[in-house]
């Protein structure tokens, strides 16, 4: 590590207490990276290509970092920021490096911070803060590092110690890249997750199109009911044979239904035929997570559940610049009255792993710790998102342990778009878990030997375990 | 102690704030305990038989224990818990608690790992941390404790220091084993409370047969609204003649209503007709808190308000295994509005004492402190079932008493079955009310002489006021 | 500073993080205060008159104080609190300051016993912990201070230090006070803010014969939408002429609207012809935000929204006593939906600064500061009303920063009726941020020179730079 991240990093100050942190961060820290839940490119594995120029790889797809900048007035266009209709936007990587570089100030006390300073000092070597009059330092030697083959995605993946990522992909996507991977000799493990979203949510763009796409695909016929469940059931097969252990679901709310086949059906059929009844289609994504949650019973794909983002809320943003422009926030979720349906159905299967997450941390001990300290087939998801941070996980475990303990909760997600940012983030859960376990220790809730087999387990067994891997 | 309880439980590493904290513990460590809410039963200080076997005592009933072991696929039958339609379970208390010491493991962080290790080191002598491998051994030690003379109830009440302790009764209960304990000659004091829900719930397991026994017992006549209210008289008033100093409601929610004479007299009858109309029987609740607080401004009983909890979430669970089986899961409460129609008949009562728990901690800081720090006859019951724990009590206090003070709150209720765990329960919340007064007087928003007057009080004289004993 | 405060009051006990928060604190403590958004009264500074007794300062005015002690059962007529049919009330302030300070045990743990602390130690230059036995000693030396010069409005002004304090003021008010001060020649800075509750909300008393008194005042026809909206645009800007920056809404939730100019009008006029329709008189709330917003955008003001209080919960305190007498409770309020159709309008300028305040922590981490996170339009009020004390105030921190940074918040608002605890409201929250600075350095989340250009801005700059000051 250089200067830029202290070894002491995240560790309370308390001088007893960080030395027990350290001595558990000491167990974990050179573990490999199980990365159950992300988002990043297969193709990125399959080609192995160069990565582009530093602004192209940190900032211009990084949602955390342009969302900030933007709240305090700077133009994404500014920024690279592709606009939907083809207006020009800056394309110069050292000048939208040098943006950010200015306002890097901005991002104090954020887990942004800390993933980037970590990216830049434990990657590229930098050991000077960034600052706007080092910017043009800074980017050149990342650029000079980009160009190397130990900077190429197979090299970093290794680097990284990477025991498995899993990507997550469309219920239509035919894998190719996962395929090419495969085929390609190389050992990395990267794996898929069945992301269905576009085939069961009847507001997807393009959902009866996709639909019909993916009868073709599977040859299945998806205007029946039970034809569209078995198409279901076979991309499910696909999605395993390319490595899948999961599904994956991002619905607005947590609600769930289990209706008699004969009321799915017809309901079904009203979807089929476009209905445009707010509730039916509200009761079709409900009942189709009830659904998935029985073939996992059969084919032992974890379940994960990622409700309370409403999307897209600006629509002008939407319409200039598309999703996943940071304009998804988060809303009060209910847990306790939505997931019964599906609980009643298979919440005590023993076989069954659902895991739930939330954006609206007033569930965590009301709700999601209650819930998966009872339900076998329930765990929970870790700090997600917006808490995906210091202060996130940290409230995380304070408020799920004491219910739920911690081997009803499955370790960490990185769940990023940002590749060069894994190690980081993994690093931050890892030092929050510890300092958590060391504060315990400290009063004597908690014996050290038990902290040193926790610290482990959270940071490694437990995900792999829950995920099945 | 012995080494299973450190000391220094829960206190906060940094010497000088553990300094102040063990100093006041001291102060209030050997202090009598005040059990003023409270689920153990009369018939064992009245019967005072053993104790049956450590799985029988400490295990099989404690339902913080076994859905904890279940969520990890614990069979429940494996745990000797009982199945109402009398299928074969464990009935090998060594084997139950084998079970449980394999499984032990899984409550790090929790509160009850604090309770049992306090219960296995404090009442039964063991040293050793509970393992599989020493599971036999442990099972020995306590069953040979079981045995003797001194681990009978009343020894163990005097043991434990208990001042008085309050059970909960239902208001049918004829409290024969209250009577008889009074009889008995037995020093120790015993005393019920009145707990009305199976004649005010019309959602009630037999509403209808419960109001026609209350109506043989007192002799009024409960088809009529003014008889209905007599018998409540009548009712309350025995049982103080028992002790009983408060009544207490585990209502779904909050609500409460303040119609008039006639309306009140109107929705009775379509009660007592057996109205199926969901709104009436909510506003039935929700009318009877209000009256049980105008009988408690005549008799003196404090009310207590526990709303928040949907009961029975997983009806095989409760089919199977029937109530208090862990699927008890909390929900969002509203306080503001649901308590308004309450609050604007009696709030500003100063004889009155109504105290209001709360499953949802959200609410704490935005409602029931500043609902508590105004109204002169609301005070806040401390943290309560889930919340009963190291983090949530500190999250009550932190979020609480900036706006509440201390002494609108009524010390700690240990709520609790589990006899044993008792002194336990008392214990952890005097260390983390000691924790939290050490903060203050090491950041000096505190004195050190005021918090050494606050800490027996919250320990003990704020439970012996608020609760009339 | 005396006794009464130590030097190291509210600063983490671990002497490392301890010497970086006194580093900190000594960098802001004599910073000038900012006052953006108060309720002093300007008539104070106009007149530069004594202030009364001891009482009348510091207790009968503050709802903070009294509602306290009511809720210990306390009688508001023996606090002087006036009655509202002119009903005898003690009158004796020396009487008062007797039962206050018989009762100041209870605000052990609240910040108005920092606050009060400071007041006593720090102005009136007491050095006693005040108690029954020296309450008339106290009295009279505070007595004795406000007689002399130095501790009238404006010499206490200029000894607090004081930049520029800004007043609510109604939209009907003429501000003579305001000019007078102007006229006076005096520098101290007083501007005023524009509150137009009584002409924006239809439940506001006497709400026609205000919007007819607004048509006089301003000349144009109040009785049509284009005129009401210009005589808005007229007030603002006389507003402006007395120094006013900002507008101020006192809401009783966050919603808005975004009508067609037709809809509005429609609107205006049911209301304007009395509708009693309460979703007609919501929606006029939500759409006079909007409007609201957008003569921002053209005038400057900046426009804050404090929503979710319950005002008044209590009829018959409202009734007796009138309002602000401590009955206002807060409630769970959303945002994400409810300032939709505004962000909608007007949340991407860059040029516009709408402040939001809350009382339901819960939206804190999950809704605010998302938005503020994202929309150049938004920035978060400090920590607001029961939230305005050390624990709150961390709460904020630690539940905003990490996803809106710092430069999306705006500084500290006193937001007080009680002038003498100006400066005593600024350092307590001066302390806690310098407090959690700390701790970010401590645990290497922050260098310790960014720190130090942070606590100046939290404490100053952004105040200033947000309110346009």
């Amino acid at each position: 590590m250089s200067s830029l991240v202290d070894p002491d990093l995240l560790f309370p100050a308390e001088p007893s207490v960080r030395r027990i942190a350290r001595e558990l961060y000491g167990l974990v820290k050179s573990l490999p990276i199980v990365s159950p839940h992300g988002h990043t490119e297969p193709r990125w594995y399959a080609l192995n290509e160069p990565f582009p120029d530093p602004a192209q790889l940190l900032i211009v797809p990084d949602h955390y970092v342009f969302r900030m900048l933007f709240s305090q007035g700077v133009r994404l266009e500014d920024l690279g920021v592709p606009v939907l209709d083809g207006a020009p936007v800056e394309t110069d990587g050292r000048k939208i490096w040098r943006l950010f570089a200015e306002n890097y100030f901005l991002f104090r006390g954020t887990p942004t911070r800390l993933w980037f300073d970590y990216v830049l000092s434990d990657l590229f070597g930098v050991t000077e803060p960034l600052t706007a009059a080092n910017a043009d330092r800074h980017y050149d030697a990342i650029a000079e590092c980009l160009q190397r083959e130990e900077f190429r995605p197979r090299a970093l993946f290794e680097r990284f110690n990477i025991e498995v990522i899993a990507t997550t992909d469309g219920a239509l996507d035919d894998l190719a890249w996962h395929r090419q991977i495969r085929e390609s000799g190389w050992q990395g493990r990267v794996i898929t997750a069945y992301r269905p979203d576009a085939v069961v949510d009847p507001d997807f763009d393009g959902f009866a199109g996709n639909l019909d796409r993916l009868g073709e695909i599977t040859g299945c016929d998806t205007g029946s009911w039970a034809g569209y469940l078995d198409a279901h059931r076979q991309r499910r097969a696909y999605f395993k044979s390319c490595g899948a252990t999961s599904t994956d679901h991002g619905h607005a709310t947590a609600e769930t239904a289990n209706l008699s086949r004969a009321a799915a059906q017809e309901l079904f059929n009203r979807i089929r035929a476009g209905s445009t009844d707010e509730r039916e289609r509200r009761l079709f994504r409900a009942q189709m997570l009830t659904e998935m949650a029985k073939m996992s019973l059969d084919d032992g794909l974890v379940l994960q559940v990622h409700p309370g983002s409403w999307r897209n809320h600006s629509p002008s943003m939407l319409k200039r610049f598309g999703r996943d422009k940071g304009f998804d926030i988060p809303t009060s979720t209910d847990y306790v009255a939505a997931l019964k349906p599906l609980l009643d159905a298979v919440g005590l299967e023993r076989d069954l792993t659902v895991i739930v997450f939330t954006l609206d941390e007033s569930s965590y001990a009301r709700e999601l710790a209650p819930l998966a300290g009872v339900y076998p087939a329930l765990k929970l998801g870790p700090a997600w998102w917006f808490h995906d941070s210091p202060e996130g996980m940290r409230r995380f475990r304070e408020m799920t342990t004491e219910t739920a303990g911690f081997y009803n909760t499955v370790g960490f997600n990185d769940d990023t778009r940002a590749f060069p940012s894994i190690p980081a983030r993994h690093d931050v859960a890892r030092r929050v878990d510890c300092a958590f376990l060391a504060r315990l220790v400290s009063e004597h809730r908690l014996r050290e030997d038990e902290a040193c087999e926790l610290a482990p387990e959270l940071a490694y067994t437990l995900a792999k375990k829950a995920y099945r891997l």
